[in-house]
């Protein structure tokens, strides 16, 4: 089926609705034998297993005792929704919070928090996205976790100095490829 | 019927809601021939299309995709509600909130963004801002889109740098006159 | 390495921490070479595209037409992450956010929004679920999209009478396999 | 007077309540043999660890996986804070929020969520108490954690049918004293 005819099924009051929400209308070399919109494929990606945030919990309260800290740790899946989180014996119940936002803010930009928090200083490019998605952390502790290329989720820890979070933070997100 | 019966229809209670509603009320020089409050014109008044949105997305999508990014772009109407919006497969989650925030903060004042962000620095006039309105986001990326001298809606754009973000909302806003 | 070898590095003091951190440790049939941690798989799995959301859109766009409603129509991802959004001239304003509603309660439970809402009425089994996530939408226009059998997504449709939201979701959510 | 007289004047009852309100340093007729305010002892009481909240997940995913479900299980300690958390993978992503809140309302009350639920149905005393507390679950899924009689924590399951959410949640409670 020729695309035309299908822009006049929904009539020409809605062209340009149909040429947009039928993509990729817009490409200039469009082919004359543009596949059925029903070929659409979904994306084949990757996700992050419970094992694997087990493994990555483990690594991350391992480097916590080794040195000397009580941490709270959160890790979020490619969706940027919780997947597993652990506060160890008299850590911070501030931190429960700070962790979360630290591992959703890593995976909502796929980038280890604390190069946000350089953007949004006074007077820097990024100045005031905290206010965004109900309240980000751009300091450090957050960073993504990756299998391959490919960003299926992120740490997020809170609990010593920004410093030590990012240490932990690292070590848990290096447990797993 | 003299204005002073009017507001007897309504009541001593709502004399005060009605002081307002049948504005100019409180001129103390109120014609005595004053016209009827059914005759106050509404204004008359431009909005946003959905065919618009469309063609402003399909612009914004072409320039995001020749300057190499992947952008969430949005577009809110003259009420500064959510008309349409676009995730591009792979651009950052983060940034719905804040495309969808700066489209919003570019209608709230009819003016780009990043104008504001420079008046919401530590010390300057608006510092603070964006703890209003929900949230706002007062850096690059979102444009008013004006008809004639109408501005009918925003676009906002997130997902690069500011630079590029503002790139593509300039392309999207230039798309509809 | 054996598997005791690794819980020995955590230290005694962290046994059973180790013991649930390391899944699936809790199997009473471990193997005696479990696999290092390391080893844990990603999960392999499906994603909504924005070319999908687009014919999803039209085809949506397409029954509000047909059936004469005046439609907000949101589409997430198996994140339950907004994709694409689009509001017919005229739709009412206040269905914005109950179609966002609506997409994110059918991703959250993967199930018809009225589903939901059957099981949520006063005396019912999940009776105030609403409270959950920020504020549930139960009653129908929510559906699940699916590839294959992996729901990848959800459409959430505000704008008429329930069953108008439900007929014109369903022709959204019939539109890709 | 005798401060245990003092006590016994508010009755049995409340006898804890008055112990601390009659704290007693505002009474004007304090002994002259009144203890320093610094003698004051602070309340001895009990908290969960993370080794038993491990120990209580690995309950509640084994009962999960024996009666083939897919869970989302979250426990709070004796401060109704965030402790631990999982996500089977594949179970509801609306449940993190649900399991969560299961868990915070058994603590704030001190009882199954369940209990709370017949009291809040249209009619009855606590009708409406879910818009406490940011948001209260009170369907089956929250349970108390007791060591002794002594309420330390508790735990939300959420991810089937209520009954299943119960049956989990107790096989996780009941793994610890």
């Amino acid at each position: 089926m020729r695309f035309i005819n299908r822009l006049a099924i929904l009539g020409a009051g809605s062209a340009i609705a149909a040429a947009v929400l039928v993509s990729p209308v817009w490409s200039e070399d469009m082919p004359s034998e543009k596949p059925m919109a029903s070929d659409s494929a979904a994306l084949s990606t990757l996700d992050l297993s419970l094992d694997q945030a087990h493994v990555i919990l483990a690594a991350a309260v391992a480097k916590s005792k080794e040195i000397g800290t009580k941490m709270d740790i959160a890790i979020v899946d490619a969706g940027g929704n919780l997947k597993a989180f652990v506060r160890e014996d008299g850590a911070w119940l501030g931190s429960i919070d700070i962790s979360i936002k630290k591992a959703k803010t890593a995976r909502y930009f796929d980038m280890n928090t604390g190069e946000i928090g350089k953007l949004s200083q006074p007077g820097g490019p990024l100045f005031g996205i905290e206010h965004s998605n109900g309240g980000l952390i751009t300091f450090p502790g957050g960073v993504p976790i990756k299998s391959g290329d490919t960003v299926i989720g992120a740490i997020g820890v809170s609990g010593s100095s920004v410093e030590n979070d990012h240490t932990v933070a690292e070590a848990g997100a290096a447990a797993t490829k």
